[in-house]
């Protein structure tokens, strides 16, 4: 347990660079994990470890407002975990992710998945200095999410689309989630999953495992 | 449409307390709603009015980041409605709930229902000067939610459990999050409905009818 300040006069987009060149000089990947309360960020966590924790070395930051339910149960995998308390704040800023990553201690690892807090505003705001940008919108948010969040849609390097289990009974279309979003973000990859069912989950981390290679050999 | 500004300086406590004592002397009641993004909220505002339109003059606000998507929606009900931009803030404080109260115009309105920001998080933390303060969770956001954002729990004077047809699909039990949600305010009142199918919404508006007749008589 950590708890963490925002440091309010810093340069966040200096910070988040500065953090980011550091991290590559290590060879550390560090994900930046956003989404709504709910969308399972938790439960992608947990099968993004089971698909990749034998081939990397892989630490976890949960960012909660109070609680540490996401950190106990992200523990049972047996990865490291810190939890990152942010008193209030709703969104973790780079010098943030930079004394979580402190906390963690990062010399023997590969992979650092940072849990943002649960909100599709203002973690989009703050460059915390990852290496991708990783969001998760749940098939019952709606496909119209858009329209109404567009920063997080194009601050994003990759979209999830979960719970696809349930979209039988919600009104929502996938054609159409896709196309507003590759308005906003010509550029992100789309991957549609069943966190639950383990659908889709080869794809997730085909792309993770080749966007670790790809940033480690620069 | 009205792009709103934050009024930095002000004391968000007082002017939120001179409003509520303002719309109380007008007989105006004025409902904050809260939830996160895809919780439901444009859903069960449209069946809100569905069931009280004929007995009341009802008024929306529609606090967005920068789309009208949601405001579009409820326009077609007749309601008067107008879009209030935040301009990529994620919560309304008092002095921007008095400028939309403003534009909207309410000498011909005895409800108001103000749509917040979908977050979680930074709306719980602004008194809007409501009479009453509501939330949405939907059942596929999860039972553990009242222990990640007790503040939002905390300031709510009821609980609408929405998307109850899709209980059969996810992991959620109504008792568990009900005992964690009266933990943490143990006055909460607490409503299952779907938005979807109607059901639980005659006693959504019980009281909602209920709490605007006891506001008006003072």
């Amino acid at each position: 347990m950590l708890e963490i300040k925002e440091s309010v006069f810093a340069d966040n987009e200096r910070e988040a660079q500065r953090l980011r060149e550091a991290l590559l000089r290590k060879k550390i990947f560090l994900l930046n994990l956003m989404a709504s309360p709910g969308a399972g960020k938790t439960t992608l966590l947990t099968r993004t470890i089971e698909a990749l924790g034998n081939e990397m070395r892989i630490g976890v930051m949960e960012a909660d407002i109070d609680s540490d339910v996401d950190a106990r149960t992200v523990a049972k995998t047996g990865v490291k975990v810190i939890q990152l308390h942010t008193g209030g704040m709703c969104h973790l800023d780079a010098d943030m992710t930079r004394q979580g990553l402190e906390g963690l201690g990062t010399d023997d690892l590969d992979l650092v998945i940072l849990e943002n807090v649960g909100n599709l505003v203002c973690p989009a705001e703050f460059d915390t200095g990852a290496s991708k940008n990783a969001m998760i919108l749940s098939v019952p948010e709606g496909d119209d999410k858009p329209l109404k969040y567009p920063l997080m849609f194009s601050v994003s390097d990759v979209l999830i689309i979960n719970k696809m289990d349930a979209i039988g009974i919600f009104d929502f279309d996938f054609e159409v989630c896709a196309q507003r979003a590759k308005k906003i973000n010509p550029d992100i990859r789309i991957i549609p999953v069943s966190a639950k069912t383990g659908e889709g989950i080869d794809e997730w981390a085909d792309w993770l495992r080749a966007s670790v290679r790809q940033w480690r050999n620069g």
